[in-house]
């Protein structure tokens, strides 16, 4: 297989399509995100809804399915596998953020378990909880995971090809991988460190625009890509990280604009045999 | 009945009140918005208290009871009902908002019994949700519910009449009905429809003028109008949805300065006969 | 006992030393400031984690607990509980917020409950949380407490000498006592009234500081004069409310800066014998 360039123009149309079909887009949020997410989605064009109740999770006419892992506790894991479930049934996209997953033991069991359970079709992470998650026995801080891990194309590629999903891994460089390729992005502000929810807010866009684009690969590079542009734009306009976050979401109803602007696009590269 | 009209100088007074008596507003939140509406709440002047243990509901020395139907659960619809049923005994106004009522069979079902257990002094809702509650038997998306119901003052008008209370029905024209009378607004912004938490908004506003007027009309017209005028004058200070919303909330503490320079009135109107 | 100053550089030490360590708060949030907390924290550098799973708190890395008793409930008060005594069993600090407690007798119950179980290192409150706490049998709003009781000086000695902690009595007035010694301060805006979550910023921000310093008495009296001064900078760049409210969590992120550039310096003084 030839690279592939995703283009701005394949971008944007992400983009446009989200507002134009505006999705309803089901949310399991956690105590802490739930108002940020409700607001990314509602200003790229989504159509949010914030379900918690089992009992309405198969009657949903949603098309794709976002599960938060943050504030975890025994009871809202088995709302995120019922959730799951309830999205499997109907063939939609499912994009997991494991909030955390290496800060204690707990919550990483109950992370697995969760992944084993819903089979996600999208992990979104940071490398710390990527590497809690490529290793089963320790915790993220208690762990020395070698050096070779921490270039996060092979994080990503090897996280995937463990969980037989796409992984958009953040940082200060962004790399999305299927397990067989990989695309790197640096796009994004050290603000997005400063303020809660970016990861979660990340995540949510991905499963916005999986909803309306079949392409996996493709809704989370442009997720990732327009998401970090909005922030680089929300910098210029920032005095702290508080005004940042305003613009940010400002900037959000913007982000097909921003890329039909640029002209930066990505090139799709083949990982190494293991 | 004439026609009656409601003046600017007896909606600013509304306004004036809530800020001279300081009722203390209880509150049962959801998920998404509880910050929101305290935050709105203590901008107009009102003391919110965001009280979900049934324990402490009849010890409250509360005014109103705001009941949002956000993020619903077999649980929190109970939950709900109790806090209805403390503010019924205390012989309080109680303003419910049925978030979202027509996204499930579920939730409509929950929504029609928490209504006839409370019997809400005022439903504030949008035609989506409105409609889903004059169909018992399907949901807004799924029925062909025919154009005359979508006159958003027959449908306020016939919702009055349904449930026995006045109705605050919000959109791009705002109608208040008590089921004999309506109003007519037309004030707001289409950010509005971009941020999350804006019709719950509205409802703890309606809740904190109901705690210090008797009459349920005048209190719901004033929060419409008040709210819609806000957002009118916020719009002009913002470069998108988020800065809106920051100004929105910035405008909400001079909402009664807003009302006495404007010169709008609004004059009440009898339903036909159905 | 001699009167000892803090200077405008052993304050600023505690928020260089806050961001250089960045230490793990853990936060046991209410539903309504989560995101608020979350963002403070960050913003001041520290690591916050919103963990509500009894099942992790004991295998969190943490440095101080802070826990808010906002919308509190019968669940809620025992996870609360849960939560400190995994502190205690990690020998951290425990900064108390009990929120509305005046507003109930069931909450000032609970609260005294909790308080007695989790014996906190630094309650923090305002003047009327702090005169529920000193009558053990009636509220706030029903009792007539006498004027000596007014003066907030009295008032944090005499509640810090109940309690055995330091106390962090905020208001126009702020006095931080351990029933010994008191230093007051007059920091802050009245627009920090008009938002929520004022009060509970502060006692996180007391948590971090805590985490870093072992002066519980400097920790808390740095936290409170850092966010009071942060406010008074907020307030010049504000509009109203919301905009303040940005203002401010753009302007945690400079207090180290704003109390180096400041000369005040805080007495402490000796309690009279009661």
């Amino acid at each position: 297989m030839r690279p592939k360039l995703l283009t701005p123009s394949s971008i944007a149309d992400c983009w446009h399509s989200l507002r134009q079909q505006r999705p309803l887009v089901h949310v399991v949020p956690n105590l802490v995100t739930a108002n940020d997410l409700a607001n990314a989605l509602l200003a790229v064009g989504a159509a949010p809804i914030m379900a918690i109740e089992p009992a309405e999770f198969s009657q949903l006419p949603n098309r794709a399915l976002v599960l938060s892992m943050g504030t975890p506790t025994i009871d809202r894991m088995q709302l995120l596998a019922q959730a799951g479930r309830a999205a499997q049934a109907k063939n939609l996209p499912i994009v997991l953020d494991p909030v955390g997953v290496g800060a204690t033991v707990w919550r990483k069991q109950a992370a697995l378990a969760l992944i084993a359970t819903v089979q996600p079709t999208i992990l979104r992470l940071n490398l710390g909880e990527a590497l809690a998650l490529l290793d089963q026995t320790g915790v993220a801080h208690g762990v020395d995971v070698g050096h070779a891990w921490h270039d996060p194309r092979l994080v990503a590629g090897q996280l995937a090809r463990r969980y037989g999903c796409v992984v958009g891994l953040t940082g200060v460089i962004d790399v999305v991988s299927d397990g067989m390729n990989w695309i790197q992005l640096e796009h994004g502000h050290q603000w997005l460190s400063q303020i809660t929810g970016a990861g979660c807010i990340v995540t949510s866009l991905i499963g916005a625009l999986a909803a309306v684009i079949n392409d996996v690969m493709l809704a989370t590079v442009s997720a990732i890509a327009g998401f970090g542009m909005a922030a680089e734009v929300a910098a210029m306009h920032a005095l702290g990280p508080a005004s940042f976050r305003v613009a940010l979401f400002d900037q959000l109803g913007a982000i097909a604009e921003l890329i039909d602007n640029s002209r930066l696009s990505y090139r799709m590269e083949q990982h190494d045999a293991d």
